[in-house]
């Protein structure tokens, strides 16, 4: 195992209105987005703001699925961090993009707790990561 | 403005293994965290899994923090989210880094919701951002 986990940034435009600006919708979205990838719920805690905006995060046994709202911009930020590699977040990300009406959207993944990026720092001699040409992970932090 | 939020992703290694499994100690530099940027403190949720490791979410009115730790590999992962313009999340990562004792550390910061990259994947023509160059933000999304 060479990362403890996989953080995918999901930034959301033209989000449907309504929708982002309901702690309801959001508190659903949030569930069955981690259902889409048979993650653990543990708790789900969602707060709406004044005038307008959501904050919603889903606590997980892997880690968590967290979304933040501006309905006045359409706009919509998300965050799923799973850790392990038996889920794949990405099935929460293409459930939230469709759940939220997204038009335009935005991705990017990073490796979080990454044992081969702590070597590089340390000037330690690199092995091929055989699986690397396919890693879908972006970012060594 | 041009950008809703600046995300800091925070990786420390070398953390202190007894505060890292720990909710109270977890839950408490949360609300400290909190405090050391003065954004406003909703609510902080804390689980402890089995055999160990933390996560705990503090609800901002300013979006959140988070963390996810790791005993058995001395390590945390750090995330703080702050909406808006007033509020340095640099003071929070300063202060987790200092509470969780860690010896390595890594800092990624990322603009979330940011209207200059939609206007660049548009296509339109784009004006000389005067504070681009002293810009903390590294990402673009």
């Amino acid at each position: 195992m060479d990362t403890l986990g996989r953080h995918l940034i999901l930034e959301m435009w033209g989000c449907c209105k309504d929708i982002i600006d309901s702690v309801d919708a959001v508190k659903e979205i949030l569930a069955k987005a981690t259902e889409s990838t048979k993650a653990t719920l543990v708790d789900v805690v969602c707060h709406r703001f004044s005038p307008y905006g959501v904050t919603g995060v889903a606590i997980l046994a892997e880690s968590h699925i967290s979304v933040h709202t501006w309905p006045e911009y359409g706009y919509a930020a998300g965050d799923i961090f799973i850790c392990g590699s038996t889920i794949n977040p990405q099935n929460a990300a293409s459930f939230m993009i469709q759940a939220f009406q997204a038009k335009e959207t935005s991705l990017l993944e990073l490796k979080r707790g990454d044992f081969f990026a702590m070597k590089i720092r340390d000037g330690r001699p690199m092995e091929m990561n055989a699986n690397a040409i396919d890693s879908q992970s972006t970012g060594y932090l």
